[in-house]
C-alpha cells in the first residue's frame, strides 16, 4: 500500500504473551493515531518470540517524537520489547557501493528518481572510476576509493571514516569486494548485498559459471544482509528465472542481471519502508 | 501458518475509524485470548471501509461461543460492524459438484485425505455417473443428478432441496452446468467455481480453444465466487503457465489442468480457513 | 545462444510436405555452411503450413549475398516458399516512439548499450519533449513530433515521411497515440507495441484501473505487432506478476512497469534476432 | 506437440562438423519419412559435440525397424555417431519405487491414466506396505521389498533380479532409500529421482528442515538421473515456489509437495518421449 502522507512506523520484537497487540493498539488509539497497517508474527517455537510492525498516520497523532519515546517506554518495558520508531518523512540515506557492473546501479537510480524508492542517496562509492558518468547523470556525488588486497583493511577504514554520519544503510550493488569486519560491524543488518545466485547454492565467486557447470535448469539471485560470514547473512528476497541447455555461461549472466536488479530493488524498498526484522539469521518481512 | 489446535477466527468489516483494532484486541485480551494471527486492510477510498481477520487460541479463552456473541455485540454495534466468528474445530462441510473431468476432483480428494484441506465432504453431486468410482475410492457418497436444458430449473431445484442443511459451501470442480439463480442465491459467496482461463480473458465456453485461436503466450485459471453473472464473480485466486506455438488446443488443456487444480485447491483452502472477505465484487484475502 | 560472429539466418514458410528440411540443409551444406541453430514447426491443421528458421555461420559459407539469393531461388520455388534472409552483421535499425513514461525507454537504452539488443537506434520520436534529456544521455537524436486529435492523420503523415528509409522496424515504448493506417501499413508486422495488460483482457485505455476495478490477482503485459485493430495484433511475448487487495491502482502501475519493460525488451530481442514468423494473427517464435 | 500416430525418433550425438543435419534429413526424406519435429544443439566449446533429436511419422516410412538400423549404420559411422532409435508405439515400461509418501505416486498414476504419460507401469516396488491400496486402485501390481541397513546390498540385489527384463527405466517417486551401485549401474541414466530441494542447495536428507533453518524465500524441487553420487546426477527439470517467514517447516513440506509432483511428472514425460540426452553430467532437453 503506497501512501504519500507521512506515517509513523513501530517495529517491535519481544517474548510472546497475551496482551501485546492490545497494549500497542490502545497506545496508538489513546493518542489519536489511526492505524494504517498492522502485521505480526509469532515463532511457534520453544522460546516463542513475537514480532510486530504497525504504522499509523502522523497527521493527527497527538505525540511529538520525543513524547512518543517517553510515553511508549513503560509499555516497552512491561513486555521486554526491543523496538524502534521511524517517520516516513525522514527518508533514510542510502550509500551505494559499486564496482564495474552497471545494471543494478542503473536500475536503482531509475527507480529512485521515479519515486519507487523513498530514500536519499548521499554518495556512490566505487573501487573503480568507470561508473562516475552514470552517477553524474543523476547528480549524485561519486567517490573513487581504490581497494587493494594487501591494504584492504586500511582502505576500508578510510571508507568507513568517510561514510560515517553520512549514510543510514549501505547497498552493495554488485560491489566486488569482501567487506572487512570493521565495516560490517559498523552497520549491523544495515548493509544489503545482492548475490548472483539462489543461495545457499553457489556461495562465493563466479556463481554463473558454477551454475553452468552444474547444468541447473533455473538460476536465481538473493538479496541479504551482510554479516561476518560471506553470503550467509539473513536472506531478504530471492527470485529465479528458467534456463536451459542452450544458455551459455554468458547467457546466464544476461538473464541473471534481470533477476539481480529486481531482487535488489525489492530488498531496498522493503528496507526503506521498515518492513524487515531480523531474527536468528532469518528475516521477517512484513 | 498451520496449527492443529483449535482456533477462533473473527472476520470483521465496518466503516474505518480510529480505535477498531484497539477495541478488538482489548476484547480478546480481556478474556484471556492469545492472538495468533491478525491482519487488516482499509480501502483508501471515499467510503473507507475497514476489514479485519483475527484468530486466537480457543484453549484458554474465557468465553463460551454463546458468551462470545453476547459479549462482543456491544463492540460490533459501536463500530457498525458486519462480523462473523468461526471455530476451526467445526470443519466446514463442502459439497462438491463435478461433471466428467476428474483432475480437479482427484486433486481435491487427495489434498483432503492428506490433511491439507480442513473440511468435511458430505457428498459429491454430478450430472454424469462417470466419477462415481473415484468418489467411492475415498468413501464419499456420490449422487447422480441429471440436468437437462429444458428442465434445468426444476432439476436444480431438486438438487437444492437435497443439499440444503448438508453443506456449508459448494465447490464446482469443473461442473459444466450454469447454476440457476435459485442455487446461487441460496449460497451467497459460498460457491467456489474454477474457470479455465485467466479472467476476464476468455469468459464463457471453450476458453482453451479461444486462447489457442488468439495465440496467447500464457494461459491461466481463475477461482471465483459464483454470482448471478457468469464468470464475473469476485476473484479469489489466479495462476498461469507459459505456452508457445507448439502447443495445440489439446496441449493447452493438458497444461491448464495443472493450473486449474492448483488454483481451485488454493481457493478452497483459503475459504475453509476463513481468510476471504468479499467487498464490491472483489476479495480481500488475508 | 549468443554468438558474436556473423551468422546468416533463413526464415521460411511454405505448404508442408516431405523433403523441405533435407533440401534446405543440403543447400547449406553444399556451400560449406555450418548450421548453428535450426528450428521448425508445422501447423497440424487442414492447410498444414511449415515454418523453419535456420542459421549458419557466415564465415566459410561459399555464397555471397547476391549468389545466395540466386542459388536458393529454385529450391524456394519448388516448395512454394515465402522466405527471407538476414545477416547478423547488418544490424536492424529500430525507431523508438515514446510519450512521457520513461521506464520502457530507459530499459531499452540500457540493454542496447550493454549489448543485449543487437540493433541501431537512429532516432527517438515523441509527441512530448519530456524525454529528450534521456535520449541525449545515450547520444540518440530526439525529435518532437506533436500529434493532435484533429490533425492526427496529417501529423502522422509527417512522421512517416521523416522515418521512411531510416528505420527497419518501430518500437512503441509506451507511445500513447493510436497509429493511423498510413503508418501501420507502411510497417507490416514491423511495429512492436507494449500493452500494459494481459491481452485479451483489458483491451484499450487504462488497463490498470480496469484491473483494479475487477479485482484480479495477477496483472500482466503483452508485446504484440501493431495491426489495424487496436491491441489485437499477433502476440509476441507476455508475462505477469501477482498482486493482491493491498495494491492500489497506483501500485499496479508500479508493479506493471517491471513486467512491461521486461516483456517489451524480450520481444525486441526476438525481433532483432529474426526469431518471429507471423501466421494467421499468431506468432511462431523460434 | 502431442500426436497420437506412431512416430520414430532418432537421438544422435557426435563430434560437430558440417553436413550432419543434411545427411540425417536426406536419409529420412529418401525413405519417405515426414519430419514432425527436429531439434539440435552444439556445445560451443573446445570439443564441440553435436546433439540432435528428430522425429518423423512411422506411417509411410519405407524402412522396417531392422532395415532402418542397417541403412542408417553407414551414416552413423561416417559421423562417429552415438545414436538410438525409438518407436512411440512401443511404450517404455516404468518401474516405480515408493516409500510412504503418496503425493508423487498419486500424481503419476492420475497422469498416466489420463493419457499424459505414454508408458506402461509393470510394477510398483516399496520398502513399506502402506501404498498397496493406491496401487490396487489403478490395478498395478505392488511388491513389498523391505530394505534394511545391514542387508541393503543383498536386499537391493533381490530387487534387481526381480525387475530386470521387466522395466526399461525406473522412477523413484520419493523412495527414501539410497540405491546401491549394483542398481545404479544396471540402469545408467535410466533412473529418475525427485529431490525435494532446489539442487545443488540442500543436498541429502531433510532439505525442508534445512531450508527452514536457512530462512530461504523460495523452495524448489529437482528431478535428476541417479548416478553414483547422491543428488549429483544430471538435472532434468527444476521448479520453485515462494515462501515466507510464516511458513513452518511443515508448510514448506506442503508447498513443496506441489512442486515435487509437477517436476517429477515433467521429467518422466520428457524421458518417455525421448527428449533427453545426457552430456558431461548435464542434460540436453529437446
Amino acid at each position: 500500500m503506497s501512501t504519500h502522507k507521512s506515517t509513523i512506523t513501530l517495529l517491535i520484537s519481544c517474548p510472546d504473551k497475551p496482551g501485546i497487540v492490545a497494549a500497542v493498539s490502545r497506545f496508538i488509539f489513546a493518542h489519536q493515531g489511526n492505524i494504517l497497517e498492522s502485521d505480526q508474527h509469532s515463532t511457534n517455537q520453544q522460546d516463542c518470540t513475537f514480532f510486530m510492525r504497525v504504522s499509523f498516520a502522523e497527521e493527527g497523532f497527538a505525540l511529538l517524537p520525543s513524547e512518543l519515546e517517553a510515553t511508549f517506554a513503560p509499555i516497552a518495558e512491561e513486555f521486554h520489547m526491543q523496538w524502534s520508531v521511524s517517520y516516513s518523512r525522514q527518508r533514510k540515506r542510502a550509500g551505494i557501493f559499486v564496482s564495474k557492473f552497471d545494471h543494478c546501479l542503473t536500475d536503482l537510480l531509475w527507480r529512485w528518481r521515479s519515486g519507487e524508492l523513498m530514500m536519499d542517496i548521499p554518495f556512490i562509492i566505487s573501487n573503480h572510476p568507470d561508473l562516475e558518468p552514470l552517477a553524474h547523470m543523476y547528480n549524485i556525488p561519486y567517490y573513487h576509493f581504490p581497494v587493494h588486497k594487501e591494504t584492504r583493511s586500511a582502505d576500508q577504514q578510510r571508507i568507513l571514516e568517510f561514510i560515517q554520519g553520512r549514510a543510514d544503510f549501505l547497498i552493495l550493488a554488485r560491489y566486488m569486494q569482501i567487506l572487512e569486519p570493521l565495516l560490517v560491524d559498523a552497520y549491523p543488518h544495515q548493509i544489503i548485498n545482492i548475490h548472483h545466485s539462489f543461495l545457499p547454492a553457489f556461495i562465493g565467486a563466479n556463481p554463473y559459471q558454477k551454475a553452468f557447470a552444474r547444468g541447473v535448469k533455473i538460476i536465481g539471485a538473493t538479496a541479504h544482509y551482510v554479516t561476518a560470514n560471506l553470503d550467509e547473512g539473513p536472506i531478504i528476497a530471492q527470485d529465479v528465472i528458467h534456463c536451459n541447455h542452450r544458455d551459455t555461461a554468458e547467457d546466464l549472466m544476461r538473464k541473471g542481471r534481470d533477476v539481480e536488479r529486481r531482487v535488489l530493488a525489492e530488498a531496498v524498498r522493503l528496507h526503506t519502508e521498515d518492513r524487515i526484522l531480523v531474527y536468528e539469521n532469518k528475516t521477517i518481512v512484513f
